[in-house]
């Protein structure tokens, strides 16, 4: 073992401290990370044609498997072209591990094409980031990564790997760091989140792990004995949804609807959520969403222990035993005939969501009539962006996939959005991922045009409105698709949709439909 | 006037400044802007559905127009999406004008999704980076943003403009900042370079605006006087070339061929050239490619007045009036018959290359032989990749067709560089740029094959392989450019390819020639 170099320790590393999976886009300065894959077992690698896809699926995959994946990624501007989606898993509370080459330490100096600096790239989306000195540092390195990584909820960790720290000799393998423990219960605000929680006009506001099977139960127990709403997040990492969970809403995205619904509620507990703000600010609109005499407690942030606070809440107001109020029952719902309006859509995945399915939700404007109408679907996973920034979701369904093998994946996106990272269909048809994905095509984005409205700009002329159109010329999603060799239709209306989902569905690998909406 | 909101006064003083095209991806935060847009005459706005191409294309309009494009971009992910190719702009001495959007002041605090800290995402690839104030501000700080993007050779600037200095009144429309002038002259440097170029042991290294017709011609009479060399450096934001021009080489990328080549100087002269550095370090081999005894001799940087230097330096070695060395003159090359070898395509497209063409290269391995079997083609401009990171032909093919409308452009890319910023494909097809793409499939991050040896891996092992290796499945070049409104074709042998750039040519707008190679 004294011949091992930098790069093999790193890999070694990485598999002791129980990170499997490598989402990567290498380059000449990985090259040694790369050698090392055949030589130690143990770590599955996949490959993205893009670094966006390779974050992104990282965050996804950290969001089923409940720990890090790493990526490797090419010297800064591969970590750049990573980052929009490293943004959205730092504000998703996902761990990931990314692994950066760096030029030799001789070689920096002479800033060759390349050359850029890396750490200040990684640090506005990360919450680690290290150089190593040495290949004898590598392993320590890797294992001190992999911790930051899986410090609750999740961090973004950014190891900066020069190239001779891979090459030379002299690596040494880590044993795993000690994870750090989620917080504890602050019984101070529990008591206070006990006196608060009462009647209609209080609000239980639930985000982050608190969306868990338990963590519902525990509300939903609490919102029967106590009268308090339940509601989530507008976005949320993760949340368990379907017939027999207990049905939480979400805080609405419009800030006009948002306002009204946090309108009547005098007293706000915060479990695992933060106070309900606007996603942006609006000329003469408030950015707070809560009414100004609201009390607001925050019991347990994103990295505390979720579901044990929720089960100390419970117990506090008499909920052992309860029945939870809320549970979702299964619809029969019809098949809606005629056009693929955004209602129609939303009662076909009502019918057709599978059974322990898992929904990466990329829809916006299109799929906000999704969430409520599925709350009686056969029991699934929902996945919601974070961080706001679109191309999260067909790079995040490739991580879930990967995840969770034996759980179907239907990913929802808009075509806007999809054009993101559309890269993402080559590696999902090269790993044969059970990923069926409905392209949202209504040839806009649409959420701006609403968006110009709400900021105060009225009838917008052509050129503005030009600059938010999709079409001139419309997209081909399916030749689109075919061209990275994902197979797919076209649906023009409800039935053609509840149609293709099922084809999709029918099939073990990707299938993609384009849907006119 | 009194009534003009911050934004209007953005781009009124962006025309102002002779800012009169803007490669667009914008959000909710920059609305206004958009809305300009109507109200103002003057800006052309091409809409990019990923911000790398709009930032690869303002890269490509500068190099044409000579004179910098606005981006417009949506927060910190919409700026970080176009992070590798502001890096490769910056990398190429482009000048760029990048316009933010950021939170209204009061919502930065509150730390919404898409908060990040957008100036820290914008200096590693910035050269002057400000947030704007107040609406009142804006308009100056747009001026000085020009004024930054315009300082020799070109620079990025970045300014960041919160949404409500967009919104609100009182912006003031701003005049021009003066330009700074190119460096001048370094008489003691001059008389160095004098002395030592004498003889075929000493080499003239050419780069940046050295390269234009004017440099060209002064260097081969400098050459014709003095028995010089001539060379630029591997990677040339643009070069003029072909039948009539002097002739001049490149460095090689491969380490071993470049220190070859470079071994015969003892005396290299610099003109907006650095000095000769390896892109990437290798186990064993020197970084730096000159001779351990070269004298080098710095003439002028990039910020330089280059054509005045070579002028002078011509005029001192007596090169007035004498007929420059090394005039390329027009090839009859046959056209070869089988496999497209990248032999046979050098001689195809020096047999095609059209007169006064624009060929952007992002060709890698295939490439390499391309850029010497095309001295004697029609003049034409040839534009690389300076800052080594992929994905930045078809963007800045975008940039550089709306730059020169008159003229047609040929874009040279290997199917690994392509497939990280194929949405330029539909902004092709929106604005019906006269671009011919030849995407070299060869199905494989060849370069990274070399690379694993170069750096020490021996026999690498089949996983190892399958991370550079881009088939299973392989990529259909012709479905996804019709998926995005590009028509084309798809040709497997030289005869085939020159008949689809005969097509492609003979089209106004864009084509895509897929290259089995």
């Amino acid at each position: 073992m004294t011949e091992m170099n930098g790069a093999e320790s790193l890999v070694r590393s990485l598999i002791a401290s129980d990170v499997e999976t490598c989402f990567t886009n290498p380059g000449t300065s990985e090259m040694h990370f790369v050698a090392a894959l055949d030589k130690v077992p143990g770590m599955r690698s996949v490959l993205a044609l893009f670094e966006g896809v390779a974050t992104g699926a990282a965050d996804g995959y950290f969001r089923m498997a409940g720990k890090p994946a790493c990526t490797l990624l090419h010297l800064g501007p591969g970590l750049a072209n990573g980052l929009a989606n490293l943004h959205n898993a730092k504000k998703a509370g996902s761990g990931v591990v990314n692994i950066v080459g760096e030029h030799a330490a001789s070689h920096i100096e002479l800033d060759a094409p390349l050359t850029s600096d890396i750490a200040g790239i990684a640090r506005p989306v990360s919450h680690w980031v290290h150089a190593s000195a040495s290949a004898a540092d590598v392993g320590a390195d890797a294992a001190r990564a992999v911790q930051a990584a899986r410090t609750p909820p999740g961090q973004v960790a950014t190891l900066i790997l020069p190239s001779d720290t891979a090459w030379t000799a002299g690596g040494q393998v880590a044993d795993p760091c000690a994870v750090p423990g989620r917080g504890h219960l602050d019984t101070g605000a529990l008591e206070r989140a006990i006196a608060a929680l009462d009647g209609p006009d209080s609000l239980l506001l639930l985000g982050g792990g608190a969306l868990s099977d338990a963590g519902l139960d525990a509300a939903g127990r609490i919102a029967a004995r106590t009268g308090c709403a339940l509601l989530s997040e507008w976005s949320n990492a993760r949340m368990e949804r379907g017939a027999g969970r207990v049905a939480v809403g979400k805080v609405p995205y419009p800030i006009d609807l948002a306002l009204q619904a946090l309108a009547g509620f005098r007293r706000i507990v915060l479990v695992g959520a933060r106070a309900p703000i606007g996603f942006f600010a609006y000329p003469g609109k408030p950015a707070i969403l809560s009414r100004d005499d609201a009390e607001i407690i925050a019991l347990a942030g994103a990295g505390d222990d979720l579901t044990g606070t929720l089960d100390a809440l419970s117990d506090a107001v008499g909920g052992v035993g309860v029945a939870a109020a809320g549970v979702g029952t299964r619809h029969d719902i019809a098949l809606p005939q005629g056009a693929a309006t955004p209602e129609a859509i939303a009662a076909v995945l009502a019918r057709m969501i599978p059974d322990d399915g898992i929904v990466v939700d990329e829809s916006i404007t299109t799929g906000r009539a999704f969430f409520a109408a599925t709350t009686g679907a056969a029991p699934h996973t929902w996945l919601n962006n974070c961080g706001g920034s679109i191309g999260y979701g067909l790079p995040v369904a490739i991580g879930a996939a990967v995840a969770s093998p034996e759980r179907k994946v239907l990913a929802l996106i808009g075509d806007g959005s999809a054009m993101y990272t559309p890269q993402a269909l080559w590696t999902m048809a090269r790993e044969q991922l059970d990923v069926t994905i409905v392209i949202l095509a209504n040839r806009s984005y649409e959420i701006l045009r609403g968006e110009l409205t709400n900021v105060g700009v009225q009838n917008p002329g052509p050129r503005a409105v030009d600059m938010l159109s999709l079409s001139r010329p419309d997209l081909g999603w399916v030749e689109m698709a075919r061209g990275m060799g994902v197979d797919g239709c076209r649906a023009g209306d409800a039935p053609g949709l509840e149609a293709a989902i099922r084809a999709g569905l029918a099939t073990s690998g990707p299938y993609l439909i384009e849907l006119d909406c």
